[in-house]
């Protein structure tokens, strides 16, 4: 029965090691795409707010832009 | 010209969109195995301690393990 257990523990950990490392190679990639990105001229800030923009709706999109603007002219930054 | 770099562009936006559903995707499968962990009784907390133990060479765990006494002994914890 310990053995069993121990088993079932370290077939856990050896998924989320084996999970760990999968997210490793995406972040590595996604590493690359952003240098080769940054290496023909785009900046990489910007596109990181695209990717943002892009993931939400356009309603809200919209509506982050009115409070936006609603904070930016209180605070006087144009 | 302005076409291909539009191209491009989305091209590079498409990619790290990829990626990041598979990371998400990677983060989801981790987040179930922590899950089943959790339904089977083991201590999430500590398995995330166990995956960064086995991570470090036992070189630097010894010596981790070392300066932690060091610490504690010096912090009156025992």
């Amino acid at each position: 029965m310990a053995e069993t257990t121990d088993d079932r523990l370290r077939l856990l950990i050896e998924r989320i090691e084996r999970l760990e490392e999968e997210k490793k190679g995406i972040a590595d990639d996604l590493r690359e795409v952003y240098g080769e990105a940054k290496a023909v001229g785009y900046d990489v800030k910007i596109m990181r707010q695209i990717v943002r923009l892009r993931k939400m709706k356009a309603d809200d999109r919209r509506e982050m832009d009115m409070v936006l603007e609603t904070y930016k002219s209180a605070l006087g930054i144009d």
